[in-house]
């Protein structure tokens, strides 16, 4: 724990720190001192110890239209920190506190929060365009010549110091390594949330899993720990193949190899009539409706966990009338407070490969490497330090 | 019970009686002398008691085109029996039985059938076109000149006598009225299961039925069991809502009467953001769409009843990947033979209104007039005696 006087000295002041800031669409991120304003209420000022970055963060440092493209701003929303300091209406939260932020937010208080299903808060989920969840645009960052800069869902965590909401903030064991938990603050659970809680797969069932990106692999980890019997991958990228059994992952298919063949009739070959459960991970439309051709007559069911939303789903709707299924996923159907210190847990036990999905580090200077390496789908997850000696 | 001779005397021998036959597309049934051989092995012979009509009936006696038009055909597929015969390997059902034969296979013996998910029998369900379920087309009815008569999806309810399949057969309490229990034929039972097991409702829900026709009406009984708070009907007809209110729907939406605004937003109004679960039980594409924009983001679902197999389903994407959930619902995701017998419990126990659904009675000689009836929408259903004095 960084127990330095500069960690404990500035309660109620602004902090300046380093951040890395999104200054136009498409450039490369440039590192620049900033300040950081004390939290207030339902806020916590975190200083972040590793952050992490997916395929969000890039495609937002190109977006350059729409009420979603904004800068200056600070990306990034996978990380670990440790409170600083918070504000009023603050409980459950104290100086030194190992903390994920997440994205997706949590209240606690509205009816969907409440309520055993799902995981959508009503109270703030709609919201994306907000800087700060309570107060609109309003934001906690300033550059050197005072002016605002943006924050990203909630959490920016390409930066020394963050402001989060409690409603996206989740208090840790500080048993399990930063390095580890930081894996949990987004792909990774999404991908194992949407075996468990969206599909909920049963022991001896099959899969099929469509792009193996961290989300798609990680939910070939909550398949292999569900006992399923079968987990077939399919991606165009052939080296995702090896690292695929490290997942559980039993067999796998190449899209650009099967030829005339759908790849829903590869798969229902493979898996003798259709699998139990298909999860489309890419966000390209004809693919979510092939995972959907790929299930079961009956009883399939389909997660789409990367749609793109400009464009409608199509289904077959002969398969729809045979009783399949197909269902959204959200940050994995996660509640974050409540699930988050259950995957922490199932890594300490052991049981959850996440080490795996460390294919890089680096030390936060040297985050356009870690874009890069993204872009070019060499990583899986690229850990980046903000303190590496 | 019908104990006279010639229902007893023809064990192993055909029988003589009389059928409705439909014999070109879109021609008045006509009602003929034809024969019934003697059940082969897994096939049970009944003596139709009474039966009813739906809408695939009409249907079915107007296509003239593709693999499932056939004629000469005795259509019919809601009906209450006695057994009369039995062929070889039939256990469980005995001379006099009071049984339903159903369209929807439970073979009791497959995978699927064994599973507790879901409700397709791999084994039988996927056949739609042969005449007998075990022998292909071959067919138990001949006409007055020797010639073969098709059957229907495994029924054909429309005479006097037909040979069933024991996967289509389920035994029922002889305490039921047969004018109540023929309703659990097809269409009633249809609309319950998919509110009880498809949706599995729970107390306090909202629900928003997109259609009222026996299936629809049955939807929201099945919601007023399970202690819904608020039943939306959808139809263009208002002569539904009064009968709707006999099925616990609480308010009604017209959709010729919405003006601008897309039925979805009307919903979404009277629901407070959308209702837990929406059913389409008309079979337009488009209604599915906005069935689907009308539940509560998040949790949502929409369960597709009246399918068109013919376009592809269309669903907002951004809707989807917010965590809603859609799926289609065959006989109500019912297992006959298990969930039937719960049902004429229900009404034993005088909780579910099935007396509501009748609202016409005719001789068998009289069907034509029954398809009339249901054509121009004056009949929700219509018994048809097969022996009225
Ligand atoms: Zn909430
Ligand atoms: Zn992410
Ligand atoms: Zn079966
Ligand atoms: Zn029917």
């Amino acid at each position: 724990m960084d127990k330095t006087s500069s960690f404990y000295s500035h309660e109620g002041k602004p902090i300046r720190c380093k951040a890395a800031i999104c200054k136009k669409a498409g450039e490369p991120l440039v590192i620049e001192e900033i300040h950081v304003h004390p939290p207030q209420a339902y806020e916590v000022r975190i200083k972040i110890v590793c952050t992490t970055l997916c395929h969000t963060d890039l495609a937002f440092s190109k977006y350059d239209s729409g009420p979603l493209a904004r800068f200056p701003r600070i990306l990034g929303h996978e990380a670990v920190g440790l409170v600083e300091s918070i504000g009023e209406h603050v409980d459950g939260f104290k100086h030194g506190d190992v903390v994920l932020p997440v994205f997706h937010p949590h209240c606690e208080e509205c009816r969907d929060c409440k309520s055993s299903k799902g995981n959508w808060c009503t109270r703030f989920a709609e919201d994306l365009v907000s800087n700060t969840r309570r107060y609109g645009m309003a934001s906690r960052f300033k550059d050197s010549m005072g002016e605002d800069i943006h924050h990203f869902f909630f959490v920016s965590s390409f930066s020394e110091y963050t402001i989060v909401d409690i409603a996206h903030l989740v208090k840790i064991s500080p048993e399990i390594p930063v390095d580890r938990a930081v894996l949990l603050s987004c792909g990774v659970s999404t991908g194992i949330g949407a075996a468990w809680r969206t599909a909920d797969i049963e022991e001896g069932s099959t899969v099929a899993v469509f792009g193996l990106g961290a989300v798609g692999l990680a939910v070939g980890e909550g398949a292999r720990l569900r006992g399923a019997a079968q987990i077939i991958g399919i991606d165009i990228n052939p080296d995702k193949f090896a690292i695929g059994k490290k997942f559980g992952f039993t067999d796998f298919v190449n899209p650009t190899l099967c030829g005339d063949k759908k790849i829903s009739e590869v798969i229902k070959e493979i898996a003798g009539g259709g699998v139990d459960y298909s999860f489309e991970c890419v966000g390209i439309t004809s693919v979510l409706s092939e995972a959907f051709l790929s299930t079961r007559t009956g009883t399939g069911k389909t997660v789409a966990l990367g749609i793109n939303p400009a464009a409608p789903t199509e289904l077959d709707s002969f398969g729809l009338f045979r009783g399949k299924h197909v269902c959204g996923s959200l940050f994995g159907g996660l509640k974050p407070k409540l699930d988050i210190p259950i995957l922490v847990d199932r890594y300490l036990k052991k049981e959850l490969n996440l080490d795996s999905f460390i294919t890089h580090e680096l030390k936060f200077e040297d985050i356009n490497k870690a874009f890069d390496l993204l872009e070019k789908g060499k990583s899986l997850r690229c850990i980046l330090w903000m303190d590496k000696k």
